[in-house]
């Protein structure tokens, strides 16, 4: 199943399945009028409680929420009457998780990534936050203010998102835990991330996050170490790998982590970026360039850059 | 004001005034039943909408919540009926903040401590991350694993709290978006902290961020840069200075961080710790070690240290 987030007042966002490229289905509002044919005193509160608009609260919902959207779309799809089917483009997109407790990045995971930026292959990974003030959509623009950073960098990479409470979990039973993948470009500033010994600032602008298409959950993706993922600039290819390079994969990430932190519904971890940063190669993003990420069986994002000030 | 968070099940947390050392008043309960004198049939929605459970949303409400809550505790107090008043020993109190988007912390803030880690007086703040998970009561014990971490150490500090949304506020208005101030110990791994280049790791175990003991509203500190703020550890006072030595304080930091982060009610913000941590005097914390924050005109938390594994 393919997750997202819509709005069409730009305010509230609403958790939707995407069927296909151009249309989504909104799961509650598809639910509760096939419920109201059978209980129609409780078809919205039960629509509510087991779908609810939040994809945080989806996931904590687990397999109730799985099993109705199914039900949902397949109504949707069958009965014709259209209610909560819409056009992707009518829609606003935004990311597909909209409230999480944690975005934990992981850095210098791709060997050819720790070789340009002079650092050695650690023995731990290095992790770091950002901020849930980074979220954007997966087409939205990027607002650029050089009063605050000439040094505007992409960093293309794999996330994936936390299906469950996680503590003390091993690397076996790592992808239990797990609710599927997403695209993820952890845009940074680099000289603000290089003016103190930690990289936060840098890290942790307004929209630094754009995120999507969509979460892909997990039985749609047979191996995630196995995905090619490009990062382009206006249409120029400059990051270009394939998950098996990380040097920390998805099962190992999820039993570090949980070892000393909860990992709950809803975490974002983004893995790490490949070689090919703006910064290796002295350019920068400026306004008017287009970011493009996009990892194979996932999707694509793209982000405009848009001078602000 | 001083607001804490109280819990009768272990499970659910709500929000308090305390109105002295001993007792505290659920100003939700107290409101809706005086409420529902005049309003008998609006009381509990009333009440649950303007006094929200939750310290953030009571935080987002502004003044709504603020006058409710002074109604609440006159009435409680002056009624007698006992509704919504509780002992403070009787109930199990929580950190002053339960669900904070953020939890921002200060490294290298004052003179002593920037020498004693070896470092330099930096130009710009030193910002790092905890996530929530780190967040406990202030009388709490923390749970050690030395098969995790052989170099616990404490940092007590000033924590303040955001109240209202803040985007590119300068150091003159900064006092306007700050709700109030509480007691923080940043408790922290030496060994995982310095194992990578990035702090997180050994700053955001589990239960790492006991708070507290209230959050003091703003208009009962008059100046937040002249407290005096003491660590201790079994009796013995290890960390001694003054909020007025902090290199950025409370103004510059909400100007600093608000430029490029949209700031939001109940982001919490530590300040970073003065000279004198464990590290420093090779003593780090081990099982059965009681340590001591306390802040002149906020308070003091205490926590335990228990070994676990």
């Amino acid at each position: 199943m393919k997750l997202v987030t819509y709005t069409t007042d730009k305010k509230n966002y609403r958790l939707a399945v995407a069927v296909d490229e151009t249309k989504i289905i909104d799961p509650q509002q598809a639910y509760e009028e096939k419920l109201s044919e059978t209980s129609p005193h409780r078809a919205s509160e039960l629509a509510r409680t087991l779908l609810p608009e939040d994809p945080t609260l989806f996931l904590e919902n687990g397999e109730f929420s799985l099993r109705a959207a199914d039900e949902a779309v397949k109504y949707a799809l069958e009965s014709g009457t259209g209610t909560g089917v819409y056009k992707r483009a009518e829609v606003h997109i935004g990311p597909p998780i909209l409230n999480p407790k944690k975005i934990i990045c992981v850095g210098l995971n791709y060997a050819d990534h720790i070789k340009e930026m002079n650092r050695e292959l650690p023995t731990h990974p290095v992790v770091f936050a950002k901020f849930s003030n980074t979220l954007m959509g997966p087409n939205e623009p990027f607002p650029l203010r050089t009063s605050l950073t000439e040094k505007l960098d992409y960093e293309g990479e794999l996330a994936f998102v936390i299906g469950k409470r996680a503590y003390r979990v091993s690397e076996e039973e790592a992808l239990d835990y797990v609710a599927g993948y997403t695209v993820a470009n952890d845009i940074t500033a680099r000289d603000m991330q290089k003016r103190t010994v930690q990289w936060l600032q840098g890290k942790t602008l307004d929209k630094s996050l754009p995120l999507g298409p969509w979460l892909v959950t997990l039985d749609e993706i047979k191996n995630s170490q196995a995905l090619s993922i490009k990062t382009s600039v206006n249409g120029v290819v400059r990051q270009s790998s394939n998950t098996a390079n990380l040097v920390f994969n998805v099962n190992r990430l999820v039993a570090f982590l949980s070892d000393f932190i909860t990992l709950e519904p809803g975490d974002i971890i983004i893995t790490g970026t490949p070689g090919g940063v703006g910064e290796a190669q002295g350019l920068f993003l400026q306004d008017g360039d287009v970011v493009k990420v996009e990892i194979e069986g996932i999707g694509t994002i793209e982000t405009k850059i848009i001078k602000e000030d």
